[in-house]
């Protein structure tokens, strides 16, 4: 294996340390992102008198060369993509690539390829988050006054409507969203001219290279900027949280298209049927994304543990933080669009909602709210209903005349029993609820139309 | 136990079931933000109408003597904080007590407390961020030049400044005030009249109690107010990455403080002896900073696995999170003031360090570049070094006329080699590297002022 | 506070310092193995002539009135439970008790008490996994025949019965028993006379202490004694199992108990109410498993996180040890307790079951199957059912006479068919199922007579 | 992609689906598995009678084919590896291959497959581990009297030898091989028949394949065997805590190979060199081993996230287990060796670690053992030489005559504090210090014995 160093050693490292320190499989993933950092230092070493005019611009041209060039020039049998760049930039230049390297270090360099590999992906995943709130908002807008039952623990608590469930994923994703755009206001600070921890003595210009690479400015502190991983600690926290997000959307999917819930139809470009049992319609993806939620927590845990107790320095532990941060990155962007995937094509099964929606006495405490406001003390109002609940049980659940009789104690008037007997619906009691970011038809209008707005803004620069 | 219901149950639930799902000693910890919370409440029933004035008056003065009398006086026999308010407010202002919880449930309720506390929690730790970081400004400024070798790899790398070194530290903790307020500013919405999970229909104001408890406003959608935990996870992230740096921290602490580096002596405040070896000087304080690091990691791996997969709408899973959250906050605060503590009581070994900055060829990347800046290519420059280095390996170390004829092949004058040589200590070393963010003492006398600046600032409102 | 150090110290160690170090909150809950173990080290020191006889039985004297006493007059005041029971002796021996600390040291008597303690424990989960296996065998044999749907992917698959079901967690909780077991032959070797890290000068017999102690025998190493604590994350790791178990077993109930399923009703002393809702029958019981089972996730990684990179020898980082083993068993033993109760006392609605095992066309792998045997490639037979499904889909899920054409590719005979049809039941389709470990009748038999006959042993001495 | 079902479906599914559920580059790893497993259940089907004796002869006659033949004939385009091989079978076969999935599902299939790879990579695992004490015991031997500073805190603490610290280590593998011994002992139970969560009416014979294929029994239970992974997060345990055993070691090994210890030169082959600094000589295997432990605790953590809350029946979450399996397993396999060649390879410097095991009064416990050997209680011994040290430490560290006047208090006589001088040095107190476990001489040559005799053994039979 072709190597950057070597003076100060006689043996050979024997097979199995070559591969173990190998990184260039994970690298080669931001190799774009190595030539670009390399073609500002160029620049920049030039305009500095640190090199001559005439080398700046062979290095500035060779590099050019290989960012033109397919990925699949540069070599492989090498330790990192660092040395992959400078053996093909040889090639292609010739020896003068060995003056690329002054004043500079590989470690600066990694964390200056991490930073902007790291805002690029940022910047495909926002559009993505962009593209699932939108998904949800159509729905939403579709269904904002179709029933269904609202869940605490998971037991059927009062009528919501679907237009009203799906919303609470858009903000969700909104806060998702803001995440990912402080996180990219965080990451966006310049590592490179720090070398391997403490500067350097060439006159270089931090302040150029940092603009030209898109960078808010230069990192403050040499020796930070080659030891601090937070950012990238960061970035395994939000995927994470994107992916609990989904992971409870895709439990709900999962949990609606069962045989007994029966609300929902995943579509067949989603779905999966079985070697042994044909008649399986499998949310597969919706399975997957909840898997993989385990291993976005399992990767945010690695570099935590990796992190912790390291002393300042660049340390080779943290070679480790790039697979684990693009693995979690990846599988983000894949489960922001599937999850779209699945919602776009569902197909809902407004009747048997519906139904839920009524069932189960949801609608218990909408009724106790009626009778505390006929004034009632509302824990009175709670326990009356109690009974009332419990009476009907015991009746299979059937109303009729004997209901007059649990109310006789309030001294109510057939009128105002007749009132309250009209709220026993799943929509009496959710267009009665209009409190602000309640599902009533007034509320989730205007729910709807302060999501369309932030949704139209290209930034994700409110929470709500 | 009392508790809040119970209509709709024939047996009593057992002991086991009752200490299981019991959370009072733990919710106790925010008890004034649950009375504060239920204030903005009545006083809104009583502006809204839904309670008479009288009656929201009542439930107010009642409210507010909790408030001035000893948390003691609330009984702990009772499930939750809730319902141990309620009690209490029945035993003095009687049966409208039971009005307070009109338009209101436990689940709006305790989503509000745990925001009003976990913000109390922020504006605790903000200002311990920035005492930390006025200690290492100001150990910073007192040992900006005292030579001592930077390490990478754990490995003597380059002569670098104890004060450069620790001003990492200060950049890091600026990250950290930033994270913080960046999580303030994401908490600080208002669940309060989302009620279970779909608001409510009472003619409630969210705005006003939004507007009362100091929320930027309410939380736009009531199962999302109730179901929403990413916040708690954020909190236990931001932790965790403070309880890393500070493990990053303690863990230099420690090996300085070894008898093999002895760069350091902890004062006696923060060591402690042995009960059998009477010579002993434990780093305690350090060890159990870094030790308690791993609590704050599996803090947020416990409520990441709890809430990942989880319905919306809310589940008893998430009690939980106030355990986890408060412990990370706590060990949090304590451990920024031990390493406060540790830092301002050190007594540092400035021989020790400054040998130690001369030995193990620490200047061998500057005579590597000062070759370079006298023509040769960078990675010519870098091998004749290394074999420099293994020549002087095999003579022991020693310098000697025998260094001429390894410079031989440079054709270099007499006065350059004598220039070189010049540069072959830890001083000259140090004070050659001036650029941005380097320990030279221009540079130096730059980050500090900038450092400086950002500290008196009361806010973290950018990242360096 | 009181402390057994000091010696070396002129300044005293300030009160965050204190707090933050002091364990004997923690520590109290070995304070008798802590005693049982000094009391085995007495005996020994007068045994072997280190102290006088007269001496020695003081000192066991002392130990064993603390013994008789109440934890209660153990001071409080103190770092740890160590100190307190020396403080608490010297009051009630005098100076000698001084002389208990000879030839040992904190460090091995901690690791002594932690095995002593866990061995125990480790004692008291063993009867709770065979209790709840006991209670899920009772009602395996009472539904062994009882269908339900098989679920795969959350789908309906095969008809099973809940009896068998039931019976996969009697093996779940098999296999956990036998790593209780292993654990326990694991951890019962005695660390104690292995002193600071390195053993003693005197001529102590650890022989004897490991079998007052009843441990197998003494750890073979000293260093190994006092820094092992791979035993602790093993605990971790077995009870982060159990748990992992129960929160599947928690979830199928808390899926069973929706409205929409409804195949069990969880009974009232493990359900609560709502304080809102007065309907509601929420299993809190299964959602706090369900959620506590994150936290027994996440001890194992604080204390993974902890242990990492740590040198050997005591280092004070693992003091976190016990309260996240301590805490993990406690939830655990909670737990075993809360599903016994919870499966011991639901109602299960067969019919509810039964329909369910009915619908979603779970046949259709046995009637492939029946092709198959026919002489159909198996591949075909289920390209064949899965279009005989699709067709039925299409018309509402009746069967009719159009099946026959389905059917007539296969060239069957009528009564070939009609066969065929008599297999189109949950029922048929169960009892036919009789390979080994299926729910066929006599298959389920087997499965029972298997588990009773180990569940009638005393140990977990095979894993099935 | 070619797929094993379809029947029911009519679209398509799109391309990020595919790639999204696609496991057949993970799968790959286990083909010979999934092949030898084919082959029993083949055999098992001919016996049975449930195919012509011809038919599985067939069946049995190409999948022997794939065997012999490459990995690279199995088709890559397709889901899984099961798809593979049966698509491939159908190419060297025909269509009886389709008869191959009689009685079978991929479900048991896949199970069968992990617990025999599994399987295999214990019986890789368990001679690493053995190689690893072999190195071990190689080292301790010779250097078993090899004085160093015993540390706790990372402080000196009592002289030991590098023999009796290294031992610790052996220990520490004794117990690995101990738990992967168990863990195949858990493992080895068989799936095949489970079929996809309830057997088979098919007359399967579940003993023959067990017993063909090397297990010790068929799984009692088919919806267990298809459900359960608990023996995957055994294995990411054991996995982790043999990685955490490792990353001490490789954290002492980077410790000591500081220029500041100086106790230990690691060899060419396994460090590496600096691309800037030429006399660097970094530890960077060393580095990665610790780095490496943080990925296998984020592995546990990623499929005990995954498990948590899952209903029984196969569930696509549990696709992700085997990458996350495999990959721990590879990085132990890897670091057992890289840390077996880090020590054979290592040169120790015997005089910085003679020198650093006199420094620091690391003999100060035997000398207040001495003290109270004389009769003084061990409290007022340790007492007195703790002034004794301070005294020391403000002379700078020399004895004198004024030595004597600190013992005055003792009364001792002239010879008598003779012998105690001859105490103050590191040979003094290792040689005295001979208890069981101990570095005395005798006690170090009966604990590499008791370590030589059960590294002799093939098998972890006794944890010590």
């Amino acid at each position: 294996m072709r190597k950057l160093w070597g003076g100060a050693f006689g043996a050979e490292t024997d097979g199995l340390v070559d591969r173990f320190g190998q990184s260039i499989h994970d690298d080669l993933r931001f190799w774009r992102q190595d030539v670009t950092g390399s073609i500002a230092h160029a620049r920049m070493l030039g305009a500095t008198g640190i090199l001559s005019t005439e080398d700046a611009a062979t290095l500035v041209q060779g590099l050019e060369a290989i960012l033109a060039e397919d990925a699949g020039q540069l070599p492989m049998d090498v330790e990192d993509i660092h040395t992959s760049v400078e053996v093909r930039l040889r090639e292609l230049v010739g020896d003068v690539a060995g003056k690329l390297h002054t004043a500079r270090s590989r470690n600066d360099q990694v964390a200056t390829d991490a930073r902007l590999a790291l805002r690029d992906e940022i910047d495909r995943l926002i559009p993505l988050v962009k593209a699932l709130q939108g998904v949800i908002l159509e729905q939403a807008r579709v269904a904002k006054g179709w029933p269904m039952p609202g869940y605490t623990h998971q037991q059927p608590a009062q009528p919501i409507t679907l237009g009203f469930h799906l919303l609470a994923y858009f903000w969700a994703m909104q806060r998702q969203g803001w995440r990912l755009e402080r996180l990219r206001e965080l990451v966006n600070y310049s590592p490179l001219g720090s070398a391997a921890l403490a500067g350097t003595n060439f006159p270089i210009d931090r302040q150029s290279t940092a603009r030209e690479l898109g960078f808010t400015g230069p990192i403050a502190n040499a020796l930070d900027a080659t030891s601090d991983r937070s950012f990238v600690l960061d970035t395994l926290h939000v995927t994470a949280s994107i992916m609990i997000d989904l992971s409870r959307l895709a439990q709900e999917l999962v949990l609606w298209s069962t045989a007994e819930f029966g609300f929902l139809r995943l579509d067949d470009g989603v779905t999966t049927g079985s070697s042994i049992m044909p008649q399986k319609r499998n949310p597969d993806m919706a399975e997957l994304i909840r898997g993989r939620s385990g291993r976005a927590i399992g990767n945010w845990t690695t570099l935590a543990a990796t992190m912790k107790a390291l002393p300042l320095g660049y340390n080779r532990d943290t070679q480790d933080d790039k697979p684990a941060m693009f693995q979690s990155l990846d599988l983000t962007a894949d489960c922001l669009q599937l999850a779209a995937r699945m919602l776009s094509g569902a197909t809902w099964n407004r009747r048997r909602m519906a139904q839920a929606a009524e069932a189960g006495y949801s609608w218990a405490t909408d009724l106790a709210n009626a009778l505390a406001a006929h004034g009632l003390p509302f824990r009175k109002a709670h326990e009356v209903v109690g009974e009332l609940v419990r009476a009907l049980d015991a009746r299979g659940g059937k109303l009729g005349p004997w209901v007059y009789g649990e109310f006789l104690p309030l001294h109510l008037e057939p009128e105002q029993i007749e009132a309250l007997r009209g709220r026993l619906t799943a929509h009496a009691s959710i267009v009665a609820r209009e409190s602000e970011g309640a599902p009533g038809p007034k509320a989730m209008i205007a729910q709807l139309k302060r999501a369309a707005g932030l949704h139209r803004k290209v930034a994700f620069a409110s929470i709500q």
